[in-house]
């Protein structure tokens, strides 16, 4: 050891020269072998959390650096550590494929059993109950392309139970049958939820958010919620309820990347590592509900990532792709698309219509912000009051009224995904729909073919069935906004970006369609004379639909560029790009008037996660000693000292105080800081050492130094905890503004900070501080944050 | 003032009751008039920085904050100013708006004008000068579609002077004149780089990356670089040396950005906010360049941008929409289309394809390698020789060995966008070039249709043409490869982008007609059968082609993902993301394998600007000790007390040292640390003290207290300096290990940070003194870093 590595303590410790190069490591409690020389054994529990605590990024980041290190240094030495060292590097990368195989395999899985129980609702195909509606169709081989869903295979309920009777009756039947379906899936989802997997419920969008941030739930991403959330997902779409799969799709994958991370060492044992491959596991849902890889990884660096460096993203991307790849030779949709509705129009936009698409912005915004305050009003109420003590009879009741008054319209009966579907396709010559019934057409459901090949400025005029069309979705637009409503949230896994995309393509189609029959009855006035010339097509209302659906999606989840993406993947034109912008850039703007959070950060706070929100600017002007503990009138901050005080008083202020943590000083006077210990690792050591070192009793000494004061040959043997002493604790001044603070707090992941002045320790903040002040500034009460 | 906000400052210190709430805002030296409050006026200059010279973010960003509270809380008052407030809160909006048509718009005029000049190498038209071929030959209406470059009102230079005459002699005149014609060009270009804007040479990418990081380069983003580098720039593309617009289209739209900065308060006093800004121009200048904004932007984020909060991802994002479209409606390419090389392959990819990708992914690695390295050693060779002092006979020599080499071979003279155009492009029924020349078609450039629509297994059977053109490229290969290396670097504007992408295109074009050539051969082996069916093309050259590409690219600047994402917006396709992924991840690797730096990077390195690169982990096990000044030789540090020193004593100490900033303590024997002062604040302070404030002499004391020791009333008045005193500087523990000093300085975007150990000051670390001990850790030399 070189000279100038021994450094004086201080003039007011005991003379000590402490060897700082000796102490290069051993201030990390981690579990490398440099620790096991220290203690002689590994103290097991060290360096692990708490259930519903906050990691330490920058601990967890050293420990994966040492690790790394070790294993480098290693693999200079010899050949099979060389092997090691490189199946290392890929392990991730082979993680990475793992990840992207099982959830797009889960995802083929859900959708095509999701498919099939939503057509076990209607009827059933006698060439085997295994097949759904479309594919029963396509095997028998005896339907034209036209009636493509009616082949005689395919049995609804009534005319398999009492064979053709009169239409009233069989409608009863239908309907009864639907209705008592949709009971039967509900109940056994709640059911399952209940009983095996609480975690399972909801979109678990708001809780990735939170443990991706640095919380840790356990159980969250386990096994079980694996299980049971696949098998109910299936369950709840198929019971036709309001909600859509693509949230919970994210929380699939992220406890496929969980479970997975279990094999590979590097991941297990490091919780800032898992969180990167987490992060991109929520990249990796969103890419297989939308078939949209690009789009994912946005979503995942936009939405609901926290530490996200460059690494993950080229990582997320691989599995991303890799994902929606094997979902595309799953081919659950049967027509190898990747994507969940495929659009193509032919006729581009033009400047003036950037006005109705700003007006769907408007309504997206409006849309979003009644939905969060409205859902969060009815979360609420059902957390204070008795309605939540009774899940099941909630859900019960919520599928009943959704069957109920979902059968009798069209558009709402069907699936979410075939709505929207509808809604987002243009008009061509082979379409049947009843929104495709222009000009005088008998049109509908019929299936005649519409006479749109004469394509004369008068073919778009509307018909009969379009009219019908349009009261129908009107109503069908009120009935999903209200039932959304109380669907998001109830206890079975529940998404909200179908029904927001259900919502906005409904209120994109009327508005698409009413600016069509505006232009095609004033195609002489001056304003639409130069843009919709006889003889084409000038508006596309299932642009409008689509411009509306992302208006609603960005409303309720403030995505701006994510979204855009991926709606720009699912079409596949650049030439769409600048209305969706302005429909997803005006409902932000709107929604983040009416009230700042999306959904998910409402939820958190519902909640009362401990979530440090990365997007918004700490508004106030206030200082670290303004919100440091200990207060004014509050008792002096506990500390340790580094050396004379035992077993006993330690012991003694574990148990009067409930901090995390405690600062090691030099001496109760002088006040200066040495370290920081948490209490976990504390507790830990002493058990450890009251167990198994010998001599310890109350009265012995506990040092944080490497060498303590000289002791008296008859003291018991003093315990060192040096090891466990963290050496480089954050600090900030108290004349440091809180919002340098908060930065720190977020870029650097900390969970605590020492607040000093003059070099004397004042006092500290932690991540729950921070928060409760930022609640009390924004006049929210602060007791609502709940964990640290 | 409540009784809490006094604290007892210290008992070394005289007693002193510091009221901790009035200090709030007076560390930061900004322009807020609260400063003015306290100096009676303000102090110009304070707050700004000298060129060469690193910003400190946090301190700007704070900035930023209070001037936005300012506005925030004026709004609340009077209508105006709540105006004023939306008016700023929009101003970002309408900034990117700007920049985005500006940089269109320029870009557009750059197409055109190096469109025409390159043309005017060759010959002119008749009907017009500023026509080009392409133009004159459509507006001639005399050309069928087969022979559409060919009309009689564009006359090569030969044909006009001399009539018709014999080939040979032909030939040589227009050799003459395309080499003159470059020569002249490359003269221009140099002798205006020279004379008006030195720094409109090179490419830009490295200087704006290093600015982005914080640092100052005055006159790099200046309006008199943006007028000679769009000029220059058309000058060296159209002189035909082996270089591209795109990198110098980044810097022209950075350009753009900083100018328009400067209509904008917010933005031009705020060097952080300014940076939001120039991130989001570099992500306008890849889309503009590519017809990519999707791209741009994750160009940005992943390859130049050093502080990218959401905020910015969704401006760039924006921006380069704005100028994308801008771009479209100037349609300098005439085809209406947004992209560069717009391609479309018809044929799907087979997996053990994946095989030669690779390969291409091998041969782009060793490429980037090679290039990079040739390309620094030609550099250095340049910087350390008296090679360096003719910058104007280097050029000269370099286009006049281009122009002399390029002629003779098609695929050289002819520029490297129309090369890659070729080589992208599949061959279609139409097609007329010598690659497209199979199954013994006489082919080529004589102009006659193949006969590929007949289009059996046969059918690809290569022709002499295309054998003719396999040499050819093979040797356009080599010349490019060569040339390139001397080409980046030399004092014209010059991008690598294009030369990268020929050269990868080449290499894949040859292995594509290879591969293709070898299944056409083999179409009965078991390998081939299953996949190339007869009658159907089974390998697509031009994907190929694409492949190396971007496996070329990558090798040189190692991105990742946002190349594969331009590429996939160039194809519009996601069929060909795997493959494009496979050749990008293996060039990185091998690249990587062989040196860890990106072209950008090495030249960074080679002008020793202080970039703290963000991707590379730091794997050293080093210690804050370590590497803070001053070292255990050196005398101590420099420090300030906050009392009882002269206004001699500390202008004796700036004129003793070099040091940017000086810790301020409570007393030389304490060493309690009070706060932080940057040299340049002190100086300017002091000297406007010296000559604004009565009686304030040499022995006058400097308090940076806001009360200091009770003075005799005979003492002169003292200089008063706490509101420049920074009283939360940045700390470390002499144990901190130097990976989270290099995390915390590299994600705070710090300029410097004091090392305490137990509340005593010891040293002091810069972003200087990271970049040498990070370089002599990597056994390179640390005096390289030249700048702080």
């Amino acid at each position: 050891m070189r000279p100038s590595e021994f450094l004086l303590v201080s003039h007011e410790s005991v003379l000590c020269f402490v060897p700082v190069g000796g102490c290069k490591a051993d201030w990390r409690p981690s579990n490398s072998p440099k620790l096991i020389d220290l203690m002689d054994y590994p103290v097991p529990g060290i360096g692990t959390y708490e259930d519903f605590n906050t990691i330490d990024w920058v601990r967890e980041k050293s420990k994966d650096r040492d690790r790394h290190r070790e294993i480098t240094n290693k693999s200079k030495h010899s050949t099979v550590a060389l092997l090691f060292s490189i199946s290392d590097a890929f392990s991730g990368w082979l993680l990475m494929l793992l990840i992207g195989l099982m959830s797009g395999a889960l995802a083929g899985g859900i959708d095509i059993a999701a498919h099939w129980m939503t057509d076990l609702k209607e009827g059933v195909c006698l060439n085997g109950f295994w097949f759904n509606h479309e594919h029963c169709c396509w095997a028998s081989n005896e339907t034209t392309f036209q009636e493509r869903d009616k082949c005689p295979q395919w049995k609804t309920w009534a005319e398999l139970m009492v064979g053709v009777s009169e239409q009233g009756s069989v409608n009863v039947l239908n309907h009864f049958m639907y209705v008592s379906w949709a009971l039967l899936f509900a109940f056994l989802a709640v059911i399952l939820v209940r009983a095996f997997a609480p975690y399972a419920c909801g979109s678990g969008i708001p809780e990735i958010k939170t443990i991706l941030s640095g919380f840790i739930i356990r159980g969250y991403l386990g096994k079980w919620t694996l299980i049971i959330k696949t098998i109910t997902l299936v369950l709840a779409v198929s019971s036709g309820l309001s909600l859509g799969k693509e949230g919970p799709l994210v929380h699939v994958a992220c406890c496929c990347a969980n479970i997975l991370c279990h094999f590979f060492t590097k991941y297990r044992r490091n919780e800032a590592k898992r969180r990167e491959v987490l992060s991109a596991a929520s990249a990796v849902g969103v890419s297989v509900a939308f078939g949209a890889p690009i789009g994912g990884v946005l979503f995942s660096l936009e939405e609901v990532s926290y530490y996200f460096p460059l690494k993950t993203l080229w990582r997320s991307f691989f599995a991303a792709l890799v994902a929606a790849f094997t979902l595309r030779s799953i081919n659950p949709f049967g027509n190898s698309r990747l994507v969940l509705f495929y659009v193509e129009f032919h006729t581009p936009w033009h400047l003036l219509e950037l006005i109705p698409f700003v007006l769907l912005g408007i309504f997206g915004g409006l849309w979003g912000a009644f939905f969060i305050h409205a859902n969060i009003a009815w979360c609420r109420l059902r957390k204070n009051t008795r309605l939540g003590h009774y899940p099941v009879i909630e859900v019960l009741v919520v599928t009943l009224l959704t069957a109920l008054l979902a059968f009798p319209i069209e558009y709402t009966r069907m699936s979410s995904s075939e709505l929207i579907s509808e809604l987002f396709n243009d008009c061509g010559l082979l379409d049947s729909s009843k929104l495709c019934d222009y000009s005088g057409n008998s049109g509908g459901t019929s299936g005649s073919v519409n006479a749109t090949a004469a394509n004369g400025l008068g073919a778009r005029l509307a018909g009969p069935g379009l009219y019908t069309a349009m009261w129908q979705l009107a109503l069908a637009l009120v009935f999903k906004m209200l039932i959304t409503v109380a669907t998001f949230g109830i206890k079975v896994p529940s998404g909200l970006f179908i029904p927001s995309i259900a919502v906005g393509a409904i209120a994109g189609r009327l508005l698409g369609v009413g600016m069509e029959q505006l232009a095609v009855h004033n195609h002489d006035r001056k304003i639409f004379r130069g843009w919709c010339s006889p003889g084409a097509d000038c508006i596309t209302p299932g642009l409008y639909a689509m411009v509306g659906a992302a208006a609603c999606l960005g409303g309720v989840t403030r995505m701006t560029v994510s979204l855009v993406v991926i709606m720009f993947e699912l079409t596949g034109g650049l030439e769409y790009i600048v209305p969706l912008m302005a429909a997803t850039m005006t409902s932000k703007w709107v929604a983040d008037a009416l009230s700042r959070e999306s959904i998910y950060e409402a939820h958190i706070r519902l909640n009362g996660y401990p979530f440090l929100e990365a997007k918004e600017e700490f508004p106030h002007k206030t200082l670290a000693t303004d919100v440091m503990r200990p207060r004014q009138s509050d008792p002096p901050l506990s500390v340790l000292t580094q050396s004379g005080m035992s077993v006993e008083e330690v012991e003694r202020l574990i148990a009067d105080t409930t901090y995390s943590g405690f600062p090691v000083v030099i001496s109760q006077q002088s006040q200066r800081l040495v370290g920081f210990v948490l209490r976990r690792d504390l507790v830990i050591s002493l058990e450890n050492a009251r167990r198994h070192q010998e001599g310890v009793v109350s009265v012995s000494a506990v040092l944080f130094t490497e060498c303590g004061p000289p002791a008296s040959p008859s003291a018991p043997p003093a315990v060192k905890l040096h090891n466990i002493l963290d050496l480089s604790p954050f600090t900030v001044t108290v004349h440091t503004p809180m919002e340098i603070v908060v930065d720190i707090f977020r870029k650097l992941g900390l969970r605590q900070c020492l607040v000093i002045q003059n070099g004397r320790l004042l006092g500290i903040i932690t991540k729950k501080d921070i928060l409760k002040h930022m609640a009390q500034m924004a006049n929210r009460d602060p007791e609502s944050i709940l964990f640290n």
